[in-house]
């Protein structure tokens, strides 16, 4: 047995390696804390992954000051407000002059770049297309990582601390037992069609359409290339949609007085998204403690995702750090508690606007108005502007 | 038929003798236009319909302001907050330090009081127990409203214009065309349990309580009398409830760590309040107006019904006098997209904070815990309290 699983003792082990376990692996390398990151992905396949990316400021200051790289600030865009687009009219939201923020438009996949390129100048253990990861003993002081790395050799990592990062379908949370979790679900009966497009921008913020026709957000990547959603049924295949069908429904969609006319381009990727709202209670099982979407997910209309792993990710960084500093606990135990304040803030917020936006068939026309006089009364409130500019650019930390 | 028929002609008659169709009366007569009012009930009947009253500052200053009765700020209580109670915890939101406003607690039947003595005083033309109403030829340029009056004489009032202030059960919004009307309902699977109590207030402004057990307001009417109210069943009935029984649900509703504590005296009324909301669109057919819940209903909890009534009632009142005084109808065409606008506002509002406040059976763990983050995002962030206070004392008018 001893010949065959090899036996690592660090502080930290960290199930999961996309931008959540990376971000947290280098904060705790910075403050001199030892961990091993280990994922079941390669490299190329997560870099390859792309996720529309709207980072918060606070997330945004987290990979600039903590010197994971600067390229979000040179290669990413600054959004100094959005789009609101109902009834064919456009309603810009100044973030700027609302409540001082802005956000940035970025790449997750730029994110995970960035990050596994930090963690590779600063020297640290990530380990990626493991496989047969299994964690245990999590309520007990040793608990443990078991995994078979790339070459097929077998690894038992026993860790202080387990931080389960490993997404939305990763294992940490089903290591939690039934009968101590609760599992906050809720369906969505729409997703989103996603178009990546070689096309000049359309608009220089995202633009977040509501229509008779359902949703549509109008978003960017970069010069050349522009990335936009609609609202479509979940059980849509996209190859059953023609590129000219695929811009007539876009088209539609914004189609208003102003005459706002989408620039196309070839499509060179189409994509059906589902949506899910789930969070897992309490976030924390012994000495594992879960950190963005392998504790929680929120359907992409808010843009929260990224964001909340981030902020997850900060919370138990500051926990880690005083568990190691001063021996005290307190902020452990109350992490929780802590970060699930903030999660279901985001998935208020989520909900909030995939319903308001979105339209669904079983609406009455007395809900579809009273949709109308919501939108009315955020656009025409500036305090209405305000309470969601600054859910949108992410609240301030507890 | 002459003999039998008397003919009255007139500016405006207006079919309903509540406070929207008092007050239009006062504010035209004010104005030198000619108007008749007619109502269905009696004066005592009227007097003696309790509602729970909570006067935006606009309501107030059109009843101050005009030269009714200044009774609103003396016998009337100024309320500068409102309290938000959940998870045991009252958080006040400070209406005058967030958004420079007031709300004031009068009856609404007060209201009427001081509205029917008005026009007394000015001599104004209002006919109480008329039967057998009817409005026609609204389409054309003589307009009919037909009645009889208390003695039996049947009357048929000849005007320029006619105003819908017939409340939620009249006759006016039935003589738009099922065609030419849109009829926007929805249904709630609750209700409300009110009663009057003779005991000194329990608080010094209104709480609204969310609790596991469902909702209750704790509002007030004097120093002697209180008015509170727990969410039930619509089926409930009032005398299959004993006082200690009401009084321990009140209590529970309300149960936290601060121990608030209400103060219990004999229960002098108790009935069952059914809601639903409603707008009737448009809220105008020929030369005929709806204002009032003639034309909308909303669910007590935002304690929108009357406000959105004056409000209503002044913006018919503008474009009634601009008609007369410059022969334009510029206005008058335009009232019932503005008053909508309002009124969808209103809708949304009061929706979202019944459905905010309310429990529902089917809800999910989700849709719980989503709530409770959205009940902390008002009352943590700024913008949030502002966004509501607004709403609550009443948006500026457009």
């Amino acid at each position: 047995m001893n010949a065959e699983v090899r036996i690592i003792t660090t502080q930290v082990g960290i199930v999961g390696g996309g931008p959540a376990g990376l971000m947290l692996s280098h904060l705790l390398s910075r403050a001199g804390i030892e961990n091993i990151v280990i994922e079941t992905r390669d490299h190329e396949t997560i870099r390859n992954t792309h996720r529309a990316g709207i980072l918060e400021a606070g997330t945004v200051r987290m990979l600039s000051e903590t010197g994971v790289d600067g390229r979000v600030l040179t290669e990413g865009h600054r959004h100094d407000g959005v789009d609101l687009r109902f009834n064919g009219t456009s309603h810009r939201l100044d973030f700027q002059d609302l409540v001082g923020e802005s956000v940035w438009l970025y790449g997750q996949t730029e994110i995970f770049v960035d990050l596994a390129a930090a963690r590779k100048r600063d020297g640290g253990d990530v380990r990626f297309s493991v496989t047969d990861t299994e964690v245990a003993d999590l309520e007990t002081d040793v608990p443990k990582i078991r995994f078979t790395d790339a070459n097929g050799q077998r690894f038992e990592i026993r860790p202080d601390i387990v931080a389960g990062t490993d997404g939305s379908k990763g294992i940490c949370k089903h290591a939690i037992p039934k009968e101590k979790r609760t599992d906050n679900f809720i369906a969505y009966p729409f997703a989103w069609f996603g178009i990546l497009t070689e096309a000049p921008a359309s608009a220089p913020e995202l633009i977040y359409a509501q229509s008779e026709h359902g949703f549509a957000l109008i978003s960017q990547r970069n010069e050349h290339l522009q990335r936009m959603y609609f609202q479509c049924d979940p059980e849509e295949n996209p190859d059953d949609w023609s590129d000219d069908q695929i811009w007539a429904e876009l088209q539609r969609r914004v189609d208003g007085p102003d005459g706002l006319t989408l620039k196309r381009g070839p499509i060179t990727e189409k994509m059906v998204l589902p949506f899910r709202s789930y969070v897992c209670e309490p976030m924390r099982h012994g000495n594992m403690f879960l950190a963005g979407d392998a504790g929680h997910t929120v359907p992409p209309t808010g843009a929260k995702g990224l964001n909340l792993a981030f902020a997850d990710v900060q919370v138990l960084f500051d926990a880690i750090e005083a568990h190691y500093a001063t021996g005290s606990d307190e902020l452990l135990d109350g992490y929780s508690e802590k970060v699930l304040d903030r999660v279901w803030k985001a998935q208020n917020f989520s909900y909030w606007i995939t319903t308001m936006l979105h339209s669904r068939q079983d609406q009455s026309t007395f809900e579809r108005k009273r949709i109308q006089g919501e939108l009315n009364n955020i656009v025409s409130s500036r305090f209405g502007q305000q309470y969601f500019a600054e859910a949108y650019t992410g609240w301030p930390s507890a």
